[in-house]
């Protein structure tokens, strides 16, 4: 019985992951970010690479009071103790109603190149998947945002950005043409979220769809930290954990 | 009834987060490491701080086969659908075990200089530290590892990147004589470990110690990322997941 | 703003959950599991309706070490301080993979009867639903077992206690019906699996099928304090988890 | 390598579970709630046992919208596929501050009979327990209660069953006079609240305090499959979960 792995492993004066030397490549070489890289892909990041992954990583990190810093909020509340307790129950809701599009995104991209192969027009391509996609009964993700509109300005960003660093591929033309015929359809301007332009932007860094959500995840980990610490710095009393949970008891319409 | 933050804000245009304009100020700008230093501290972290974070968060965010990383597998076995899922139960068991110790650490030191002031003699205020645990029946957090002996390689290289960046500061020198004077007592070199060097350099940092543990969960929510990826790229019967699990139906002996 | 709910009120000398005075109706009254069909149905079950349901959820509670057991003993390890972390760690592997069948099951049924009526045939049924789903390339859920062969000595037990409380209703014939044509196309006999039997008995209890999984989750909580005191009564290090990452340590094979 | 267990073992045509033949001893002769008792005592409850047990996890099962069941509620806003994770984040939050009581109880009275005997008279046990406490520093757990003064119901009722049954012992009388010497102290009647009532109830059925929290906390699991039923019959746009998520976003004093 052997568990292989490519990720760790320590001696007593030496710590290897992903077959770099912990303490001499890594530590004080590469950022936080890098090392999620490191994980999908075992090797370390170019330096747009790096750039790139940072931007997307920041760029969803962090958006207020979601459903899912609040429920690290009341977490918090329960159980100040336990930290991780918090920040877990701040990630489970990252299911497939909100962060889900950006593995779909990709998923789409990723999975239209490798049926129709890398030569068809982009404009024939993007047809073909609005077609497909109605008959099938889906959805096309990564469009739509209840605020920002007409355009969600981290998608203006982060295209910007991936032109800039060389990761403006196949997979982000592909959705902008399918952005594109699909507001013309509509007759109007629908926002291409930047939930969908991450998936697009990561499909052009090659990384591989089923894992594109785990690096939101992460992402919003460490954006839960300063929920986290809003919290304590309010203290107990005057956390939002606690108002919230006061004005539910004070507004329950109780109908049994 | 008004929920204050500084997190976030959001207009159809612009995002606020901390302040700043997230796609003019931080998309593209800072690293994901530097969003957990904003929501701490309120402010961007100076690029030193940002260098000191990152070093840090790359050393405690990858360790191999933890019971962490391994309870992340045995989720995503029966999962496969949520990888936040797999991400939370892997971060669960971060608990007082073994990332806690950063948290006592930074906590004895933070409150050793509270208590007794910034002017006291280090040795004298090692000494005391160590008699009042004693006496409290209290162990010294952060000394002692399995495998680095004598000395642990991430501390050796974190302290040598701190005093380069300017944060070898009053909590490290505190911590390194409490270290010198428990060694000269035991008779023997004890490790002082990453998580314990971990502790005292966030306190030079002037991060509360309350929230430290949090810095290191977003950390491992980072290196869990590639322990999902290799359980996506073994599939399903080949996994580690589903080959412990195996091992164990296979050795276990029943005694009911 | 009024926040609607049936589930509960409290004054300062009365308690209401779903309509019934808690200390006057149900605390003595009911069982533990009553309690979740209160919370789906909105009503108390009948004394038939409680023998029934307990039987479900004891036949689930417990399999051994699963990888869900298993991480509930790992996330111990680090967090023995927080059981309701070690719990809910347990509980994020029940997605489809295991439990999900029980959910699928009673989803085939309900909504073949909701799509073809109460009134086909129970055979031509049968057949439909079995064509239908290959067509659709979706496997028969329910079927099969590493271990019970060539029954699921569970599934035989609940079958024989619904139709004593009367519970064998068309949606359990029709699923008896599929495996006696499914086991006739391929020859020779897969095991009816309990969590098979359970989605067709829960559908005869009308219980929605998107609930019915979270009454598996709940009955696992349950399960998860034995293994928790086990890992208690055997002291950290010679508990489950503690041995299973010990023995991952030694038989790691590092590829990086 | 054999991992030790009590809990269960399978063949192709049994199951056992901590030693009893899970279809002929348990399915259709024990609830739900024997299980957890099946766990921590590795035996059957008696007939009372199982009433007594039934009685209190009922009790404590569903209390409203806690910050628990906004945290469940809001997870299942994200991950309406998870309802796993929707449970798992409810509990994450039962950590010191709401049902950590119920552990600090039996705690309090299983360790001052362990140190005093059982010999010594109740009302100077009491006294001394009650003095000790406020020497270290430490509040008495179990008393108070927000909402139910001068009594909590629960408490009255499971104190009335547990005569009835033969489980008001040593542990309840001695919570019992420490209530009231407290009340006496203080000049006023302070709730004793039906979480400290069950960490003494159970102490008396002989549970080890350690593992009395991870009952409620399966309670809790089976109270929070009522919630997700709300949400579901609600639907999305009309259920508390986004009731709240769009309340707070409307009523966000952002100070960045």
């Amino acid at each position: 019985m052997e568990f292989q792995t490519k990720i760790g492993k320590s001696t007593p004066d030496q710590i290897f992951v992903h077959g770099y030397n912990l303490t001499e490549d890594l530590i004080g070489n590469i950022t936080l970010a890098d090392m999620a890289f490191l994980g999908a892909k075992h090797r370390k990041p170019t330096e747009n690479e790096s750039k790139m992954l940072n931007a997307i990583l920041v760029a969803i990190c962090e958006h207020g009071f979601t459903p899912s810093a609040l429920s690290t909020r009341l977490t918090y509340l329960g159980s100040p103790e336990s930290v991780q307790a918090a920040v877990a129950a701040g990630l489970l809701g990252a299911g497939t109603v909100y962060l889900g599009a950006m593995e779909y995104v990709a998923e789409m991209l990723q999975k239209a190149f490798e049926k129709y192969g890398e030569d068809k027009d982009i404009k024939e391509l993007a047809s073909i998947i609005i077609s497909e996609r109605k008959e099938n009964g889906l959805q096309l993700p990564g469009f739509g945002h209840p605020i920002h509109k007409p355009a969600d300005p981290r998608t203006t960003k982060l295209f910007e950005i991936s032109e800039q660093l060389g990761f403006h591929g196949k997979n982000s033309q592909l959705l902008l043409e399918i952005h594109r015929q699909f507001c013309e359809e509509k007759g109007k301007t629908i926002t291409l979220n930047a939930v969908g332009a991450i998936g697009a932007i990561m499909a052009d860094m090659e990384i591989d769809y089923r894992i594109v959500k785990a690096f939101a995840v992460a992402s919003r980990a460490v954006g839960l930290v300063g929920h986290i610490v809003e919290e304590m710095e309010a203290g107990r009393k005057k956390g939002v954990g606690q108002q919230l949970f006061d004005f539910v008891e004070e507004h329950t319409d109780y109908q049994g």
